[in-house]
């Protein structure tokens, strides 16, 4: 892709195009992180990256880079192609779009996989082999099913959605569009609902479902459980790592992001733009306010107001956790001093 | 179904029938949640359960609610159809068992499915597309064997089990009666034994099994792994949640119940009735004993008496980590006072 | 297999054989632990080993010991033939492996894989049922396969490695040679990479790899994610456990061994020898230095030199950690001295 084209492609793009200058107007083959780029390979570098050094080294034939004076200025006496955007992560991303276009996946349905009669499904899918989907499935257009996945009966699909390979959707589960599910993620299973009688567990019989709208993505080892009654809810634009749990009718809000092994016990409500880091846990039935922000590891026993930021377990404010998991460090020596004193 | 039915049915069952009073003897359609119940729902309510005042604005159709004086005039006042029983959990359960008959696996071996010549398939059982069983496996009654799932050679199933689509049963695996694996777990896998050698690893083969007896449930995405010799069990009546790892060797006595995430490293004995909130992790080779309880997050390193109630990391008694916890919260403040006093 | 032929084979073997006492030399049907071991069952013993007093009242027929006095003089006064070596749990390995030849897979394609015609397959391959492989991929001689597993395009695979049942391999990653990948693993999915603008999450295409060296072996359910550009290493010699997360860009080097539930977050880059306990998280970008060992459920937030032990979170000195932990849990006692104090 010569570098005229790509600046064309961010010009279009949401990067917010500010300026270009074009040593020579080569054909880029690939993209690279800065530090391991060769020649016709574009990078990116946004200011304040601890990078920024290797500025001065990269092979790179041309440089996204953010609009920053002293990055500029960098470029500049390196005699390097430059692209200078507002947000050079996302003309970063358009590029590597459209340089790696993924033609894998084809359309038709393989002949391996078995479709139950009364399944409905939409113009210009991919169903590779060995899928299976059971009755009353109904799946919209320009879906790719790839190989290996078992759709149970009654589920719905909307449009345009991955369902990476090895998947399994169970029954009442309803995906909307523009999703991803990676592989070997299970979506709708029974909720670990179980009730304590004379020293044994009786099932609750798990026959809610799943909804999982618009634009969410669901990383893989993934576990999104069905309750008991009523629905768990995955809200739009919401992305989830691998080896998340999901518990049965638990509601997450809109654009949230969790990281890998966080775990979502029963019946907690989560609102929008929740970010919670690798390892998080919160508790049942727990609310978290909208735009909180849990750091890894944190235990969230009780509800949570919007916008705090929480660490630690029990969470408290992060602040507050820094300050005492400072002291936690010092302990024996504050000891020591209180045994002098009490000398 | 008539809510007269439904009485009887609830009569027959394990909740403790108390009394019912019918408004109307319609036919209830759907089980719901008290806040989101509509017309010709059933619904239930527990006393002391935080939707209590839900009850005067719900729409469902009939209620079940256990035997308390305030519950039963509540109802009263609502002029609803309202069941009393003792366990107004268990009758829910009953009734949703009935409500939804699961009809979606059908009996008879999918044409796709791949069974080596030596195994036994017992009657009346349901063996889906692309399922692969192996050499000298032995599978006996009413056993649901979803698509996709892999049982390797020398695997004894009893009857009545469950086993969700893309499951791997290893080698030497015995699941008894009863069971039901979810979607994606693997059972018997190779348990993580090395020999540390000149800086290298050296690998100690697997060779023992799995025993999963009667009545046990694992949730999705969860592994059981097979020790070197010997084997891993999980005792009867055992629950275990998803994205859970049993490493090599672990005994599970009888009725556990083992929430999300949880960890147990090789070797370790759990006893009877032990119960392990999410992400609790037990070191290798630990010993729990019989009802111990242990609150999320937590990390069991050394031995635990039976009965004990234990939180944190290194694990502690349950009232002692509330209170160190409190304390910790406020340690900025007690490092103040100390510096005050040593002035 | 005669005890005879054992001694044999130790002697080849890689755990420095010392002596040898047999009694009768009869033909040994199975490996046991020292506890559980019947007549005609081999087993052994370290020194220092909790087992120590089951010597007694052992009923094996021959027992690999490690070259200590002590042992050595116990087995004599049992009157059981007696293999003594400097490293028994290494010669037990290799009797392991000899004792079940595990011969469950045949070599040859089933006819129901799904092998793409662009694809090459080396010599003395097994290709189970259900297999999927896309187009130009390239898989060396002497690999296992096993059923249901999908290898998406252009993946190289060298040789004598073995893939369990389910898992799924996505394009762009390299197995070297001798290699386990345990079931339900995926390899290569798409990093957890968004950029958040407006609110919403924008995708970082992530077209990079995976490169998992020689040696290498991984759990179940793990995951290991391809980064947006560049690859995602995992060094030579190195073992991964069950449901473990490694993030798009991580570098791991040689001979590191990862327990259950471990999680590294995306560009963390682990030495040489690292140790990580289970249910450890490692936050994206640290950098941990060689030879590092970290407990278990430690969260390591920021960059380690080589050599050091740590724990907790935030991660400490190991000695440091366990001196406050054990202040920890008797912080009351210290702010009621506290206070006595003020008075």
């Amino acid at each position: 892709m010569l570098i005229s084209k790509i600046i064309e492609l961010i010009k279009k793009g949401g990067s917010n195009y500010v300026s270009s200058n074009i040593i020579k107007d080569i054909n880029i083959k690939n993209a690279s992180s800065i530090e391991l780029a060769k020649e016709k390979d574009i990078t990116f570098l946004e200011e304040n990256n601890i990078l920024k050094d290797s500025l001065l080294s990269t092979n790179a034939s041309v440089i996204i880079i953010s609009d920053n004076p002293e990055l500029v200025k960098l470029t500049r006496d390196k005699l390097i192609s430059t692209i200078v955007v507002k947000n050079a992560r996302i003309a970063f991303a358009e590029v590597l779009e459209n340089l790696y276009k993924n033609n894998i996946y084809e359309t038709g349905i393989h002949k391996t996989s078995n479709i139950h009669e009364s399944c409905l499904i939409g113009n210009n899918c991919f169903i590779g082999a060995n899928v299976n989907i059971g009755q009353n499935t109904k799946i919209g257009n320009n879906n790719q099913i790839l190989p290996g996945v078992v759709i149970l009966g009654n589920v719905q699909i909307g449009n345009n959605n991955i369902i990476h390979s090895n998947c399994v959707i169970h029954e009442n589960t309803t995906i909307k569009n523009n999703c991803v599910i990676n592989a070997n993620t299970v979506i709708g299973s029974e909720g670990f609902g179980f009730i304590p009688e004379s020293g044994k567990w009786i099932k609750m019989p798990q026959k809610g479902g799943v909804i999982v709208n618009d634009s969410v993505e669901i990383g893989t080892n993934s576990c999104i459980d069905r309750p008991s009654v009523g629905h768990t809810i995955i809200g739009e634009g919401t992305k989830i790592d691998n080896l998340v749990q999901i518990g049965h009718g638990v509601k997450i809000g809109r654009n949230c992001a969790f990281a890998a092994q966080v775990g979502i016990a029963g019946g907690a409500i989560i609102g929008d733009g929740v970010i919670l880091a690798g390892q998080v846990g919160v508790n049942n039935r727990v609310k978290v306010g909208d735009n909180v922000i849990a750091s890894s590891k944190c235990g969230i026993h009780c509800d949570v107001e919007s916008g705090e930021i929480i660490s630690g377990f029990p969470a408290m404010k992060n602040k507050s956790w820094l300050r005492s998991s400072a002291i936690f460090k010092k302990l024996p020596e504050f000891v020591k001093k209180l045994r002098e004193l009490e000398k």
